[in-house]
């Protein structure tokens, strides 16, 4: 069933590659036949898991693997405040927007006292980022009459009808929207010492022009304040400046997207736009929010949203209900008790530091960059060219899953390594991760040697 | 804030008409600042809930309130089997897709097996109906090159970008996409005689050579096998199958939304569209399906799959989640364990019957049509011409609020009450609807003759 080799996504499951053994051939033809093509596993050899605690991953036969790449249990697995909030709330009410409950407000004043300094005044909950995103491109589409969307070459916003047609990371066989137009993504490492910040502006404005060539008018420019999917690109903090205003000039919002980069993950601030200084019309968040409960939203300012709440009325059925509300509350309040955008900042830069240690010892490594606890590692054919080394992130990949340890994959390349662990990492598991790193590059440069042989 | 008058939303609270008290004043203007205006409350009296149990749903008094609307906890508020399975699995492992895991393959399993003799091969999981919705139509694209959508007039089957455009029921305020057509809905009540079916099946086909004329290939004909947001339209039962066969001849998929209508609620068997001797290519699912938890999805032919999943990868983060599909195994196993498909059709009959005793009572009563436990009732200004009355309606929704039970009104009259308790209502509850329903009839039916003296 899925035996097409999915170019699109470095880290798929492809049958045939890897001798899986009996039991879990099985399990996956079941699932196959069950689910259909469109669904992929991870990592050559699949994994099945029954538990989950802090930051592991414990599969049926009680082996560990520690997971540095699920961005969703972000304050670890199960962690007990907020399995004890869906408890309770499961259990005495569980119901949705078109009734008051207390619960979704003190969420809402929460997150809306997260970004001071911006106009973002509500708060509109979803059951999922796509959703979020999808929400906020039509509300840019009221508020400006225009439909034109910017993202970067690699973006990944969602799989909606509306939101696949500007995921370009998706692949070529999923269409582009006549209205989308991509900018290159701000890739610090290839910029060879070009002024970023200029040229990322230069980009956008140049989108600009061309849809208006086309008779289309701006809507949105929306990017991923970590730009996660084009390759985990941080720096130089406030290079986006420039770009925000050129949308805005031309009438249409500037979107953060914060599904990835949101709630403490970049470190020393809530939200990855804050670290970039900038006063986004539109915040789009997810992924951890309920660590694990399903639940998305954005925040918006009064003028971006007016005119859509005159328009149309906005429910959701499962959006906002009583339960994962009570679930984001308790990670909004664990994420301060356990001060943990602090420890983003310091696990993470201990982290940083540690992986970029590694560069002495193996060429691969091109660049390390990093912000918080999100680290990407570029892995490269050759420094000198900065050529991508796919097979060889692939290989790293599946060497890192074989020592226990999970991460994946991203960048325009596939050549970025993606290494996310949740908030509570301990510095003993930093070091974990450095060493295992080390081992894998190791053994995948070998193999590497071995096939060229 | 939420002050213009939502003339789509027949039972939404609007500001300044009803007194409120004081203390619901501020919550209100607390949720209007923090949710901005496009969030809307229920009646003109909203409400507050702290609790729910079974049927009922109990405020901050202390006072309890008959949920006969609520069509998201069809087993009753905090059913203690999907509570037990939500605790479990929240405390076990809540993890994604990616994985293996037993659960999903189970409940794919289940619900795979509930469609006896349709071709219905592969379950994908979403967190809503309109994800599910927006999927199937997006396979649909894929698989038939077309871009054309037929639906009734008032049809509600989503709030994404893309399903937004083919859900008139949301109002002048939203668009419809070029590419939609609508068909008027097959409203037995006011066929004057004519044979509905072929009636039906003829305005598809005129909507398909619509579609043609404009250059636009059609890719699917959607409906709501119960028409709930149509006025609820379930007779005669068959009539579907003629616009089914005519959107395939056009090289369309036949999707059946049983969001609304699956899971039991039409008595006799799982799915609406089985009632009709029908066998879709794509069969969209969700609200009772986690019986609060967010989950959602679609059963769709290999057929219909195909492409799709070979062009595209699917990834939802949360959908499919070890939690979601745990409480909607239990979801599952309850209405099995229950017999509650038996029971909403023993039930729902003498609900039926119950409301339907009150048309001798009450000239406002047009007609009373219902399947298992979903009843419409269509309230008239005149028997003899079958015209809506909307304010009746509105008064009506509103008396049984204040009297302790709680329904609401669709169709493109807003002139249906629309009663929809969960499964396991009992008999002495009938009993109860049925007599506020008189009461509330006659109150409402007074301050009309009051209005107008």
């Amino acid at each position: 069933m899925t035996s097409t080799i999915d170019l699109n996504m470095v880290n798929a499951y492809i049958p045939g590659r890897a001798d899986v053994g009996p039991e879990m051939a099985a399990q996956i033809a079941r699932r196959d036949a069950l689910l259909g093509p469109a669904y992929r596993l991870m990592y050559e050899r699949p994994l099945q898991f029954v538990r989950g605690e802090g930051a592991w991953l414990i599969d049926p036969q009680g082996r560990r693997f520690l997971d540095i790449y699920n961005n969703v249990t972000s304050l670890g697995h199960c962690h007990p405040a907020v399995v004890e909030a869906i408890r309770r709330q499961a259990g005495t009410l569980q119901t949705n927007t078109r009734y008051i409950h207390d619960t979704i407000l003190e969420l809402a004043e929460r997150l809306l006292a997260s970004v001071p300094g911006t106009d973002l005044a509500h708060l509109m909950l979803t059951c999922t980022g796509s959703e979020a995103n999808d929400l906020a491109y039509r509300m840019a589409k009221v508020r400006t009459g225009g439909t034109g969307i910017i993202v970067t070459e690699t973006a990944y916003h969602g799989f909606t009808d509306a939101v696949s047609q500007f995921s370009p990371s998706l692949g070529a066989g999923v269409d582009l929207g006549a209205h989308v137009r991509t900018v290159p993504a701000p890739r610090l490492y290839h910029a060879e010492g070009a002024d970023l910040a200029a040229r990322f502006t230069r980009d956008v404005e140049v989108a600009i022009a061309d849809l208006k060539r086309h008779g289309i008018k701006p809507a949105m420019l929306i990017v991923d304040t970590l730009f996660t999917s084009d390759g985990i690109l941080p720096d130089p903090a406030g290079f986006l400046t420039g770009a925000a205003d050129a949308i805005r000039a031309a009438g249409g919002l500037f979107v953060a997207d914060e599904v990835q980069p949101g709630f403490g993950r970049t470190g020393g601030q809530m939200w990855g736009f804050q670290r970039h200084g900038l006063k986004p019309d539109v915040v789009t968040i997810g992924k951890p929010m309920g660590n694990g409960q399903p639940i998305a939203g954005l925040m918006a300012t009064h003028d971006a949203l007016e005119r859509f709440g005159q328009d149309s009325r906005y429910f959701n059925t499962f959006a906002g209900n009583t339960v994962s509300c009570a679930a984001a509350l308790a990670v909004m309040k664990t994420i301060e008790r356990e001060d943990l955008i602090v420890r983003a900042d310091t696990v993470g830069t201990k982290l940083n530091k540690g992986i970029a240690g590694l560069a002495n010892r193996h060429e691969a490594i091109g660049d390390v960059r990093g912000v918080g606890l999100f680290v990407g590692v570029e892995l490269v054919a050759d420094r000198a060219t900065r050529a991508p080394d796919r097979a060889l992130t692939s290989r790293v990949v599946n060497a890192m899953r074989d020592r226990g340890v999970l991460l994946s994959a991203c960048a325009i390349g596939h050549n970025v390594l993606k290494i996310r662990p949740p908030l509570i990492l301990t510095e003993d598991q930093v070091d974990l991760v450095v060493t295992t790193l080390d081992d894998a590059l190791i053994e995948a440069a070998g193999h590497a040697l071995g096939a060229a042989a």
